[in-house]
């Protein structure tokens, strides 16, 4: 941390902020220019609030040098972490595509999905049992009957699955069906469930909230890792902006910079970050190009009777066009899909 | 809610987006014009997702023409409702300050505390014990610990008192020590803990969350008030802007925003609105003068020294300062401070 | 547009609203619903401000029924509209790269980039003479000068030309010198601008605004049009967001957005659009696989000596690279680059 | 401006940043950290592109620690600057307020308001003869003939008068008329005519641009400044943020912000800052209570047939209504509106 102090500044405010970072354990490293004096703070400043500060006389502005997280970062890791599911690799030269359901709404409706998406290259289905929704009148999910059928339609199809967990609570519901648990971007910053999450040993899909800095979302992340699991994926789901003509925007950007800062995968949630279906397409592919180690793709087998998020899933026949062409652009960039 | 049909929108298509209305219920009054055909959808159309409607063929726009809440809206209950705690009323003529420490310390601080805030005017004591932090190497807060000596702070010097509740689990543990629960901003969308809320009989303090919309905010006390707790309070906050010399922008519009839509109190925390001390003052004074029913306000008897957020907290001689400038702002506008 | 009314609006609100409406020459289509009436108001409602009927008593909301923009709009013109530029044709199955510095800085530079950027496939030369800054301290261009040297370059490798213009001033200064006018994000919406390039016969690139919405974009290209140049280009070039770790947010959504909307081409900015060399390349990529008609793309042959945003340039060699992986991604959607 | 080098960063790194900043012109501190190196940059680097060094090898971060402004800061000029227009002081204890239609639509409808305004407590009359509007089918102003129907208005009524310029083109025609030009949300970085606008001897209302930075706006000003002209006067008239039931996010805190890093005064506009008439009023108490030096509130004699922003313009009877509040607000902070 650099403590910058104002051009006027006296010499006894430059005295009282060196002892108060003194008193809080840190070796100060003066730097007294012509014009100005700037304070080089030594010692782990992560957990200390940079505005304590600021808030001092004489202070002009208060510099972060190190990045606030630890364990998820590339500096502390390097190499990339690849995270294998049951044989399937994520974060590996192959980009993996889930695919399934917003909600499972019943038997027949996850199996026939299920068969589809392996048909088509999916290795992965989703599907959510647990659903928030920003109404208390929509569908609110089947809930562990639904986890109990997805695990059928899954085993069945050879499929590894991943649904929503929304509570402490579930989480001992979910571990006996689900393989991959997925926090939602409304849950981003639900420390509570953050932390009971770095206790288990399956792997977290972390969605990026949707007013979430990408700083913010690797912190979250840290949260899970610094509770002893390792296994985290994150997930650009799309961002909250002023634009109006589309439900949601998809930072792509997010996908290269969370690789060069972090060594854990990252993968892109097209079906939410746009919303239309129409749309849903262009971003897939856009996402592959952009180097996503994964999508996640909304398909359903009767979009326009679906229970929730109809109106952004797929229909199957646009599912395999779109497999077909994400082959192409990985192979393009010297990735694969299946 | 009206579908409007695109103006090249043929026979066929405008039949089939009616039928697919009619099949969900509801009945469709078409208008055909010159141009275009625009159909009125009448029925609850709440929990239908208008995009649904608009990925149909032919269908060039879906407008929504009734609010997707109902208790929390004015047009449900045209008068204020006015909360009572203990004899302290929220939503009426007087101003309530709600004033305290960002986290509880220990015994002798927030005794300090709670005896000057209420020298100075302030009616409720506010104080985390649980708390929400972006890194998890900041401290979290002393617990149900916290809670007790709280209590013990509040009822010696005849305060109420609030504080923050993060997990499900938390309510048994708080209900016994705390008058009124605080939903924290990151938590505005946990829809499970909103659940919970809507069962207990405490009022409840919901903060905005950094990125929801008002809309957002009003769905989100429509899950405690359909829950059975009407007792409801909003908290504008801060969302999160493009600006960065300012932590939020305090969004002060949202105070005669909400009071127009509906029926329940909302008040206004500087502290986070703004994040720095020195404009925590004008901010405080700026909610009172855009009509704000109540302020929460981190004071702190040694700032410099405060476990967390001690940057936007008021020395003691500030909140005097500052309460008697907002009683003059109160009165301008025909409303009381004590 | 529909003018929704209050669930208790009286008879005299009603009809004070339609006589509103007639006296402004529309025609008023009420229906009388149980519980709510809603007025259908027919004529062209494109300059009537929505918000002056909202204000009148009894209103519950306005809403829009049609695009407020016309000849720029697809369903004025629905095939897509094809720029032709010597030959080049923007908005048809090839992707058209335009390469070239920042800043135009000396005839040497100006030359070897141009020879440069032609051999590695690009078809259009980009550099600025009249350059926005933030700063007035930053270099402002060189000006009348360097449209001739770069008209030069242009001519010299058989490369049409694009610049920025910044005032009506400038118009006939570039006219003789530059094939096409770009208008940056900053004078997206100066009017008096767009007004006179309406008048030209150039080709105009319009940028979107740092924080212009796609309804703004398209409503300031009805400008241009509707003063009867009807050669419009789009290009997104990133907007502003709350993230800091880029410099803007690349909204990629912006390219199916914009063609589904509009029979104009929309072509992309990575440059600028991420503002970091090593998060151009997939973001150019990114573009092309959701569907740009083109990129405009900053190459330098001495990035860490450019006068402006050398940041964001490109080594020739990155560009050579960058070329042969978009020419894959474009096969792979059924476009080319040459 | 300090470069933050990578914790694995070689020597040679460390040497090519440090030589070519010295190639610059710049000296460099270094500070060799254990896990760490730090350089300091000496030398006057508000030109200096941040990201040209983030690209470098090595390098993880730059951060700037000096302000980019100059002229227009505080550190430059201690004391406020108090602007005198014709006798009237902004920036003193008093607050102006200046009041007006949005668009000047014909001699009497001019006369009568600031025949009206003048004796409610208006010190300035405001008016636009130029109007920027989003659609070009929408009224675009009376152009110099209005200019001097409102000089007229004004001199009858011993007032002072303001409108917006758009171009260039329109110093000359604006400066016999009108006693301080102000510059629209949408020429806030239009460099062009900020450099002219430094050329000339009125005084400027700068406007904030929608969704510009505080820092760019004081950076724009600097364009003023350093062209010749002091009298800068900054105006928060709202920024665009995600949220939807309102037309903007009026930022009530860039008002203590901007009176914190400079020395001129600083104005608010409601009516343009949220957009509906009904809570333009509690957003200018606000704007008083944070401690504003002036409120831009437009007024209309029947605001329901006004041509442009009628539904934000104040009825009389509001107006006078609202200067009496805003009287006892000012009051309340140490402040006077005659």
């Amino acid at each position: 941390m650099i403590v910058v102090m104002q051009k006027g500044a006296t010499e006894s405010q430059i005295v009282h902020v060196t002892e108060t970072l003194k008193e809080l354990g840190y070796t100060v490293h003066p730097d007294r220019g012509e014009h100005q004096t700037i304070l080089g703070v030594v010692g782990d400043t992560r957990s200390l609030d940079a505005r304590s500060m600021e808030v001092l006389d004489g202070v002009a502005e208060v510099l972060r040098v190190t990045e606030p997280y630890k364990m998820v970062s590339r500096s502390f890791k390097p190499s990339d972490t690849v995270i294998d599911i049951k044989g399937i690799q994520i974060g590996g030269p192959e980009v993996i595509v889930m695919a399934g359901p917003c909600s499972i709404e019943n038997e027949s409706q996850i199996h026939t999905i299920a068969a589809f998406v392996k048909k088509a290259g999916a290795k992965i289905l989703r599907g959510g049992a647990f659903k928030p929704r920003t109404s208390p009148y929509s569908f609110q999910g089947l809930g562990v009957e639904g986890l109990k059928i997805m695990k059928d339609a899954a085993d069945a199809n050879g499929l590894v699955s991943i649904s929503e967990i929304m509570d402490i609570a579930q989480i001992g519901q979910m571990e006996p069906y689900i393989d991959i648990l997925q926090v939602g971007a409304r849950n981003m910053q639900n420390f509570a469930l953050l932390k009971e999450l770095g206790k288990t040993r399956k792997p977290v899909v972390l969605k990026r909230g949707l007013s979430a800095t990408i700083e913010e979302l690797l912190m979250s992340a840290e949260y899970i890792l610094s509770g002893g699991n390792a296994q985290v994926i994150f997930c650009e789901r799309g961002i909250r902006t002023f634009e109006t003509y589309t439900r949601n925007t998809m930072d792509i950007s997010a996908i290269p910079v969370v690789k060069k800062r972090s060594h854990l995968p990252i993968i892109a949630d097209p079906s939410h970050g746009i919303g239309l279906r129409d749309k849903v397409i262009p971003m897939a592919r856009a996402a592959v190009a952009a180097g996503t180690d994964g999508l996640m793709i909304e398909v359903h087998n009767e979009p326009d009777k679906a229970l929730s998020d109809g109106a952004q899933s797929l229909f199957p026949e646009q599912f395999t066009q779109l497999m077909s062409e994400l082959r192409a652009i990985a192979r393009a960039i010297g990735r694969t899909i299946e």
